[in-house]
């Protein structure tokens, strides 16, 4: 499981660490680069916003519009590409900037399955 | 501003509404496109997601991200793309598919400047 998370990190441009976590806020795994390892602590960044994407998800249901599968914030100091992967989990990466987001979202789809099989013993 | 609204529509693939909206949850404008106009109340569905939007704003802001631009939320039926214009304004765009939402962004944040100069009367 950290292999993948370490993958989707080292093929996304920028890409500064990818956790995965439970909507709970409870991290599972987390895989941070080596060159942002001093500055950058993405599980209280994953944890923080774990409420506010569960709360995003029961918006969107409640709106019929079904389950959300992906979320994007772009901010001044980094962006934050999730990828929710069941009811209980999502994957998350920080990338430095919002360049290369699309090549992310592209990797982290990529992945999902294969997480989604280490996470449910498939 | 309505027409403003209706060239974000017109030139994205897929869109069926956009809207001007304050994180209060209160509409400023909006365009839904003739064929949708049944179906689409993207007034309740901005509505819904201000108060969430407000809170992500929040968060991102004690986690020292800055403040955030941009926001994509990818559902089983439906994608939403919004654009923050300032601290109490955003536009929000309703897409039936991702299929466009990059091409999506792009427009909003080309008319992002537009917007904001009507708003505040520049």
């Amino acid at each position: 499981m950290d292999e993948i998370l370490r993958t989707i990190v080292d093929k996304t441009p920028g890409a500064k660490a990818a956790i995965l976590m439970g909507f709970d806020g409870i991290a599972v795994e987390q895989w941070v680069a080596p060159q942002y390892e001093q500055d950058t602590d993405i599980e209280s960044m994953a944890m923080e916003f774990s409420f506010r994407f569960l709360e995003l998800r029961d918006a969107a249901s409640s709106l019929e519009m079904g389950q959300i599968s992906d979320i994007t914030l772009k901010a001044e100091y980094g962006t934050v590409i999730v990828r929710v992967l069941s009811q209980e989990y999502f994957v998350a990466v920080v990338l430095e900037t919002a360049a290369h987001m699309g090549k992310g979202r592209w990797i982290l789809r990529s992945q999902a399955a294969a997480l989604t099989d280490d996470l449910y013993g498939n």
